[in-house]
């Protein structure tokens, strides 16, 4: 039995249901020594985008072999698939409905895989819960080893989201808000290396967010004031707009999908 | 040292405090094997027949052999008795308050053991946290292999909850909502069972819940369009009303306790 | 490698993020055998007080040599160190911001170290996220048994954080209430053992909190009818006041940092 056996689990369950633990149980009675960590079950319900964008700012943090499972699931019991990606550092379990999609950008897809074998599952297959009936299982068995062919036919590739990218001239950068996290910062889909192709002085780039124009880009909160606001390229690569000890969120009344615009001076 | 040692914590400690990780810091103490998993902390305070619920819905996925813990308890420091209760399959462990009755519907009690060995306890027992000083401890040493006669002298049977139970006749089953999940699913007290036990067609069955009648139990969230109200049979084998990619708690202004009724026509 | 190796993290990330999720993953690609446990990631976001009230309130309960980790960092990025600091039992590790102080009011202190070996840090090191390039990651070597002097030089002493003490006099004790929990028990910076050597009966004792006064020190919540307040010794050692079966917060309107005073008769 690998006792290192490591599965990570993210889901919009929130933390007050039982639904997280009949997942754990569920892997535990198939393999008892897997270690299960969870990446957040606080995705908003049915929220894809945001599922993927959790899971790819954490999962390549874990050792090479993980299985990551993911349960966001709105279309759980119709003819959606259920699939394994096995990637050349990973293998990623859930509902084929793009949520691994951010973080696919950077793996190598192997093969991907139709989950049908049924004795891979519970005993007892429910319509509405599949996290548990077959996800769990099946990310447990392939912790003990099994050949991932054995999950059922290959496909061509996993659905993917249609995730949105910043748009790009010779001096600007167009993007969004794709995130706010708990502290207030603001997360951009615009990547400190779209920012360095610029070829621009970091120091002499301004960035638009509502009313508000900040100049450069800085490396720490605390490289201005108490309550200040700053950009910066926050710990996942993407630029952020935080505020020093404050939350920038509250500061600029900003939110998801808000527009932002980054110019080289 | 059993390697597998698997212990399972549901609560009413919220997540902010350190409550639950002194609990399983003193279980680590005494096996720093077990593997540790969280049921739920956010059972609401003091409230036993919603903290049996939850684990009643999770405890039979965990492997056999499992010792699951629960605190919820409103009597701790009173003379409320510490009990383990031995089945055939799994050891629980918490306050004789009935927190486990739901789950014993469905497990053969082999013993019920009141918890008075100090040996088994913390050196310091406190008046107010009984999970902390006694149940872990006592869990933890369940998992190291002691026989459980060694915890207490047995009892003739654990208290038991009074548990609403559905009012059946040959056509109908008036039953009431008794818990509401994250995604506004109402769960009743019927079960897919006593539905089954009335012979009838599931598609000719009517639910009647506030002044909304839906027609036919359902097998799948997506049987209705997005956002229709839908009766379902959901993973825990309860009857529910659903909305399809939307809360039915708030399509319906719905909550615990409120009636419920299902005719056949 | 070390099977029983046991880190504990606390931190202000909140659940909903990936950054718990991240460290745990660093921690796990460098020892995949640790046993991770979460204290909290619910202490308000920057309020190093809190956090180390909450790592005071647990950290004992964990087996000798356990790692713990604090990541409740406002200055990252800054001039403030990071640091390992080893007692005779436990090791800790974190940004030398006073979050361990309360903790290591009750450990005898080793050595402190200045981390600086980046050979024990992720490959890249953020400017805003020492949780997961710099702490984990030398956590996790800790468990594997390096030398702590490995991570940097020696220092002489962590900072600390001002702890407001109570005032005492002959017949009085003057203190502030420095947590509320879940149930709405305040918690005040007052011992048991402060209270005991006023050489006072217990039962003689009146404690004055805004504009009511309470009649004793008891054992337990159910000493009084229900929704009655109390004032007790709380599970760690600290004067609390609870209301039996209700919240005193609620009852009394009283917060962190209220005046609290206690009188002997």
């Amino acid at each position: 039995m690998n006792k290192n056996a490591q599965i990570t689990i993210t889901s919009d369950f929130g933390l007050s249901d039982h639904y997280t633990a009949a997942m754990k149980g569920a892997i535990l009675s198939i393999n008892p020594a897997a270690t299960i960590t969870d990446i957040s079950h606080l995705i908003p319900a049915q929220d894809i985008m945001e599922g993927a964008f959790t899971i790819a700012s954490a999962y390549s943090f874990f050792p090479v072999s993980t299985v990551h499972v993911a349960v966001v699931d709105p279309g759980v019991g119709s003819d959606r698939r259920g699939i394994v990606i096995e990637t050349e550092r990973y293998l990623f379990v859930g509902p084929d409905n793009g949520i691994f999609s951010l973080a696919l950008k950077n793996e190598k897809i192997v093969r991907t895989l139709d989950i049908t074998n049924s004795e891979l599952m519970l005993p007892e297959v429910s319509a509405t819960f599949h996290g548990r009936d077959i996800f769990a299982p099946v990310a447990a068995h392939l912790t003990l080893g099994i050949d991932p062919a054995t999950v059922g036919e290959p496909l061509d590739a996993p659905e993917t989201l249609a995730i949105p990218s910043p748009t790009l001239s010779a001096t600007t950068i167009e993007g969004i808000i794709i995130q706010t996290d708990r502290f207030g910062n603001l997360i951009t889909n615009i990547t400190g290396e779209e920012i360095k192709a610029l070829g621009a002085d970091e120091r002499r780039v301004t960035v638009d967010i509502g009313r508000t124009v900040l100049r450069g880009i800085h490396l720490t909160y605390s490289s201005v004031g108490k309550g200040e606001l700053i950009a910066l390229i926050g710990s996942s690569g993407f630029m952020e707009i935080a505020a020093n000890m404050a939350s920038a969120k509250e500061a600029l009344g900003s939110n998801t999908n808000d527009p932002i615009r980054l110019t080289v001076r």
